[in-house]
């Protein structure tokens, strides 16, 4: 059993249980964006929090120590995605990329925004024209070293 | 002359010109960017908006009708992008994609968020371990439809 | 059990029932071209739809909830299809592809046709120097905004 | 001077002509679609269509038979399209190639649509939900032969 | 059990048997090019044909069915293949691409020879300095249509 | 000026003399097939050759040596060509690839068809059905050799 | 049973029972080069050579027709090979490419280097500096002919 | 000037001076293979070396000190070559790929064949057969260090 | 079992018996970065380290000899990586390649830095601004071979 | 004028002027490394930098502000380099890239190590086995956030 299996688990006992995302959050204690990403192998837990994951979807006891351990990251099957809704998103890099450069680069100077030090929020925005996803990311900024 | 080469000539203006991008925005009235997007080759602009990106570049007179034609878009060279502050973007969507799809469809169902009814806001934080870039993307969820 | 699995169930158990695609999209009761995407794994199902799916093709109980999840989309093993069939519609939009883009912007002004908010129909036309196949292509026009 | 360098001309004289598309086919004399992919340098043009097309645009005297040689086709710079409008169109491949496949199939048999024997017509269709672009894409029945 | 399944049953039967495809084709009463590529999963068989192979190749009863159903074309794992001798083939539509698209050109106008309404036929010629391969291709000329 | 500039050169002035490539290959004193592929870059000229070519075309003295010169062979701009005459060839070699080796080693054992000792002939086939296009090409087989 | 199983039991049988490929090619009765290029699927073999490899491995009997079919050839995972004694051989070609091809045309005219006609000789050199990996490749020069 | 046009001013001088490879060698006093390669833009120089080559093909001043700088090695345009002359040595790679590894490593042990401390030897060898081409690799053995 | 095998095992059994590779390394009698590698399936081992290694892990006697086999190299699934740690290695060859290039090249002239001949060395830097991870490479300097 | 004009004026300037890497990095005031890199175009520099630059170079007086402007990083054309030298980087980070990671984690937990808070240092170490090229990295531990 890899991190690989314990993912697939997680996903397909989700959808037999029909718990929300947001319900696994709160047995976390995380945010339901870290959280997600953590259940679908792109983070590593603690202790505590995998306990909690192995409780609430019926993992058997050796996910206990793989949904520590640090995970191979990168949860998409190709560089350019098919998926409808993940595509727009990179779509917008590919778009956008350079507006973000140059705007990052006016306020900031030589360096990049982490997608380390990051963490994101996304919420439902009520909208007559029809509601809008709205999502903030948050990341450190940091400036390239001269030496 | 193609928008290649409008765009070209914006980009070493403005650094001749030590313009800042806020600076353009409020001359051409839209946020700063919509308008760096705009000027990179990303977006048509109405007559007036040409108007003042021509004076403001000192661009030649058939930039005039050929900011206001719709761009074949894309500002990126290669499908994996190799700027590092581009990259970042790239990565979070190579790592928070699944996620992103997860808790879009968890809140709205069946759809996506919208990569045209779209804006978006970077904004500097301060912060006393580093200051933040944040960045507030709003995008119009699209149902999918049964037909 | 995960979707793709479900998938490859309604493929063959199809072909051994000799079942059409048409007669299983009155049971489910909307059209063909919905229907048929939706059993290849590309749309997600109501719970009533996806009980009929269900009985349809004899499929497990974990399947109900699976057809309810909405899919990792993307139906193609390759960037480029090989299969001569596809392969026609990648080829018009490698050829068409820019007519299709100075078209709707003539008509339209700066936006897309929406591949979302989208329903296509599929008939026979006869025609006495060989019949053709003709499909109506529907999508919401969307403006991209400007902020 | 090669078909390139007069397709290039002829986008750069059309904006800064302010000529539409549509007019541009009724002087050639065929429908818009077909007109403006051999404008675009995907169709061959006969002799007369091409001295019109010489006239309209004020193309070069070589300009004449070069639009007449059939080009090598293919409107794209990558294998997978950047720009939204045209990605649109390549993501319903990616999405329904495979409910194209069955369909035509179900009703025809093993064989394809052609892309060559080919014709369409791209409409705009009123909605008070918003205005639809309406596609009616047209292509011979081709089966495959045994011997 | 899908077609791929069938497939490799059938050429690992073929093999352990000794079956010539030379004789596989008289059984199926079609030429050996053709009953080859229906046997490698390229092509849907009749009903008679597909109960023919069942029998040469001791296949499971569901395989009647599955090998009338089209199948997803392609034969190959890459898309420049490593095998030598179909790589060869590969080399003379690299080498000879524009050559057959010239001469096509110049003796039909413009419009594609079909893979579909196609046929082929290869024979060993006998030949003092080393014997060789001729394989005659005819395909029906296809001529693109103005609208 | 190198053997690119040369083969540009080739092509325009033939659309510009409207010289068939069967009237260059009486002059030449070859097959239509093989000198077509030579002007197009793909083959090596004696010095008869090349000066017979330097003279239909007009072209200058320094191409009397770079035509005789062998040339980096390939005469297509992707690995999968976007030409859709092009492509049938490429999707023959897909579809039918395995098909090939099965049928040439069941005729000769473990060898390849030569592209190199190889020659092809274009012809046009008269058919009340439409008329057809006829290649034959004729390869050396060359065994593997053992040792 | 296909043939890259056979070749999987070969290549971990050979591991358990550490015998030699210099003693396989004895015992087969050829070269080192081309017994080892067969047992790793890349020839085929006679029924003589198939039965002693079947004895030295202990393969099951399917392997003996197995072994004497001509395999689908490419003994690697990647177009551009990861591992760094294999990569070194393709740096080779990426280098010197143009080098062999110039060399050979000086020396022989427009032709190829067969890599079907072909062996190869593997020796150590001792060489006090280090000793050496010297390896010798033959193959036909195979000119190109015109036609 | 950089070092490419310096390569590509060589190609084109050396054809239409009719001087072959290897008696630029002898001029320069190294191997004929080393010489090509040099020129072709894959080795440095030294003064004096540099010196007789701008000589040979009458370079510009500027290419003697190019020529001795390293330049940016590999002289193919794209990672599977098209030409078929290179090719067959690129095949030689996928096909016996495992078995250079294989060999070497039985030999030698862990390690790989330096492509940097290597020479080669391109030679004809007359065959009453087809006369061959014969190319001896040296490459000195460089092993893995544990540590 | 093959060495993909034996990998996976090592990895899975480390988790789950908690030890630090450091100690695996001391038990092994190498550094830490030696054997890590040579524990993921990248660097043959000695009779004696195998033996530790099967002790450690528990694996199956058949592990013993697959350990000391030399292994396919190339421990990633992508050419480019899609794990943020291991792309940020891949990210300073993309930047600074050419510096390496330019600096390696002034030092020692035409060669390169041994990735055969090879160690390195990871520690943590306490550093009141976060502590940092410094690696030291150090490879043999190979200059290139005149002949 | 753009920077990548600027760029390969410098690299042109330098050759024909012998100046070295390190005498550049005195006159600007920053290490060989850095500076470097920032020569080729993947660093912004200060006013005085930039200053410094123009004069040792002879750039034209544009160049100023753009040595100042942040540049469009990644200084390799293909994504696997074939230079030999940069690809022995790029195969360390393909063979070493998962002990990289394991040994990052194992001391410091989920995080990277960064490539922007970055310094390296590259020095020569005589041995007398051969001196070996030694390069030091040092980047800040960035730890994964939780949220």
């Amino acid at each position: 059993m890899n991190r690989t299996d314990v993912t697939e688990l997680i996903v397909t006992t989700r959808i037999q249980k029909r718990m929300s995302w947001a319900s696994v959050a709160t047995a976390v204690g995380q945010s339901k964006e870290w959280t997600t990403a953590a259940c679908l192998g792109q983070m590593a837990m603690s202790a505590e929090q995998a306990a909690t994951v192995v409780g609430l979807f019926d993992l058997p006891d050796e996910a206990l120590l793989i949904l520590q351990a640090v995970p191979y990251k990168g949860s998409l099957p190709t560089a350019v995605p098919t998926d409808p809704l993940i595509y727009r998103f990179y779509e917008l890099v590919a778009v956008y990329g350079t507006t973000f450069k140059e705007l990052i680069h006016e306020e900031f100077g030589d360096g990049i925004m982490s997608a380390i030090d990051f963490r994101m929020n996304l919420t439902r925005e009520s909208d007559p024209a029809g509601d809008r996803v709205n999502i903030e990311l948050s990341g450190k900024y940091l400036p390239y070293r001269q030496y």
